[in-house]
């Protein structure tokens, strides 16, 4: 049997893309073979896996790897030549979308989307302030990474972003009540525009993924969206949806996340499972929001929307009509969290469980009364998981929380074994 | 022989991705497939591409189209976990480059590789400040788009933005002569380093494509670059070549443009050849400069550096080397520039014929004394070219120079080809 890791990978990865750049796993992995939901390391090891929502139609799909070779044997240039393939797929991706949201320019990353769209805003509205809530992510680039107000090193003291805390119902803040929750968080909103007006900056708009992924899949309170939109809008701002990691069916009922609330996005950015892993992103919006900020900027992208990422991107979306896949998060989806809220009930390190079709949060505390940030915990589990062979990661301000979103042909017997394994990690990890 | 163009098309294009999103020629074209140097509109008429540096390779190589299959059917994840294939590619990659540049930073597109750069120049400087040419562009992002201090609406009134003169050996500034040249666009390099310097932002680096490709391939006074450079490492600014036009072979004597003056820089960005359309970028750099930006900004990119892409790239380098592309281009580039040099004789409106490689650019004057820009002759070359089959276009402040840049697999009968049109186009709009 082959080692499961090359001799000298991690070192000359080290000398040659750098020592910072984030690897998983304090034992990394050496993966050289994906199908389905599985990964296979160096030595044929076989790994579930239930972290990697950018392949969301699971690991090298043959529709989707078939239809990238063949038009990648006819034609990629760029979108400066007419092409059908371009038009067909805008014309079934925006269709997928409610009014009036029924344009799109495409981009080549969740990054690139969210700094378009941060452009068409700013531009749409003559206002630069934008709201978000605090240590989130959008992207890396710089108009992006400034968003990231806990994380990213820019987002100290920038004058046109104001943050506001992530609307979470489980962890309360001081002072608040379930009953007062939606006027606490909302009331931090109203500051935010206050804030940004009183900077001079104004309020281009809001910017939230609306399941909170990077938060933590945390479920804010009754309302609060749609006041917290209206409050934006009524200040001149627009509301931004970021649909990388909600979109795409990932949530199960309904195409995008933001579909959940009775309000409907100025602004959609798409990326991480559009091509299944094929470099493409965009920016849906009305006509309304794009022809002008389009004329202004004369925006061109040199590889978005080309033929091969529209093909892709085709494939991606007959993938999940054909097998289903929304279906297949609803009832996938359900049956984990029930498995996931049995473990709850026998360890109290899980202080709660929140889930949005294959999407899972799993947040790990001291105890049930302190609910204390276990973050230790946290990272040992998925360590622990990693070596039980089912890849999950943590994410969430304090890092105590475990982050599960599998491909979405997950099956029940690949449920299972999530569920046993995790089952196994915490009773090996946190007792009883 | 069915339509050129399909029923419509052009209708559903300006309805789903905008009027204003940017089409090449009066009456244009819907390409179907390409093929090597040559591409294939919907009525089957075949056209010479003179135009797409993307393609480097030539349009669907078969050699890279395999690796592209192959990888896309066996993983295509992210650099999250070990991977040979990446390491192998960056290894090789990085080996191109002239010490102290040893290290990469992946990215999606040329925007992004732009990006990081100026982000990294700023962390590692401490100051904001960038100078850039007039009338440039580098990217459609915020931070990259704001360079663009000629195009691009957000680049008015950008304080940590200074721009020079494009350093033109062709149509002297007012004042200068060719003796004094260099020392003119010294001072104003010297000039914009005491503007940012003025306001309060320092100098974090000189940002050019060392052949000026947007500015119409002009070429720079000599010592000018050098001595330019100096003045802004002197300043504590870092020089920052943008190959992404430039780079790959390009220019035939060598893989990147700056090679060809005696200054290696500190950080270079690499995009549209790199995948051959598939879409990947980069940034070089020291590890001196990587390292400690890395670890401040936690950068990474999702799509970036993946197995398919690095695969991708391989296969790119693969062909450059195997068909001694730059020795063709070194070849063909001198070949077309003797037929260029016999076009100009001939005709008074070829005001100046510049070439690097196989990239051209042919700047056309109202007469051979006044040097008056005819951008309106350059636009109908351009779009009769287009008719008599061959895809060129045109660039420049005064969108009055011919710009040229087929694949590097260009051969003696398709260069005849080029140079006969040509011919043809000049004697048919131009007179004798």
């Amino acid at each position: 049997m082959s080692a499961a890791v090359s001799d000298n990978l991690l070192e000359r990865r080290q000398r040659l893309i750098g020592r910072h750049a984030p690897l998983f796993y304090d034992e990394p992995l050496e993966i050289v073979r994906g199908e389905g939901v599985w990964l296979f390391d160096k030595a044929g090891r076989q790994y579930l896996d239930a972290y990697n929502n950018v392949v969301q139609c699971g690991h090298c799909h043959p529709h989707i790897v078939a239809a990238l070779t063949h038009q990648a044997g006819q034609l990629n240039t760029h979108t400066r030549y007419l092409h059908s393939g371009i038009v067909d797929y805008v014309e079934r991706l925006t269709a997928l979308f409610d009014a009036p949201l029924d344009m799109a320019m495409l981009t080549c990353s969740g990054s690139e989307a969210n700094e378009l769209a941060l452009r068409m805003a700013r531009y749409t509205t003559g206002h630069q302030g934008i709201i978000v809530t605090d240590c989130t992510y959008h992207g890396n680039t710089e108009a992006v990474a400034e968003l990231g107000t806990g994380l990213m090193p820019e987002a100290q003291h920038v004058e046109r972003v104001a943050a506001i805390p992530v609307p979470d119902s489980f962890r309360l803040p001081s002072g608040a009540t379930p009953d007062t929750l939606t006027h606490y968080y909302l009331q931090k909103v109203h500051d935010a525009i206050a804030e940004l007006q009183a900077r001079g900056m104004g309020v281009a708009g809001l910017l939230v993924c609306p399941i909170f992924a990077n938060e933590g899949l945390v479920e804010p309170p009754p309302g609060f969206m749609e006041q917290a939109v209206a409050a934006v809008r009524k200040a001149g701002g627009l509301y931004i949806a970021d649909e990388v990691q909600g979109g795409f069916g990932r949530t199960g009922d309904h195409w995008w996340s933001h579909q959940a609330y009775p309000v409907t996005p100025d602004i959609v950015t798409l990326g991480k499972p559009m091509g299944n892993g094929h470099p493409m992103a965009g920016v849906i919006a009305s006509r309304e929001h794009i022809e002008p900020f389009s004329e202004w900027a004369t925006y061109f992208n040199t590889f978005a929307g080309n033929p091969v990422s529209c093909a892709v991107g085709t494939a991606v979306l007959d993938v999940i009509e054909d097998e289903q896949l929304m279906a297949n998060a609803v009832a996938m989806g359900a049956y984990i969290r029930e498995g996931l809220q049995t473990l709850q009930q026998r360890f109290p390190v899980i202080g709660d469980v929140r889930q949005k079709g294959l999407f899972f949060a799993v947040e790990l505390v001291a105890s049930r009364e302190s609910q204390a940030p276990n973050a230790a915990l946290t990272h040992d589990i998925v360590n622990h998981m990693c070596r039980k062979g089912v890849l999950i990661s943590r994410i969430g301000v304090n890092n105590n929380i475990l982050k599960m979103r599998p491909p979405l042909p997950l099956r029940r017997d690949h449920a299972d074994l999530l569920l046993s394994q995790l089952e196994s990690c915490f009773a090996e990890l946190a007792g009883t």
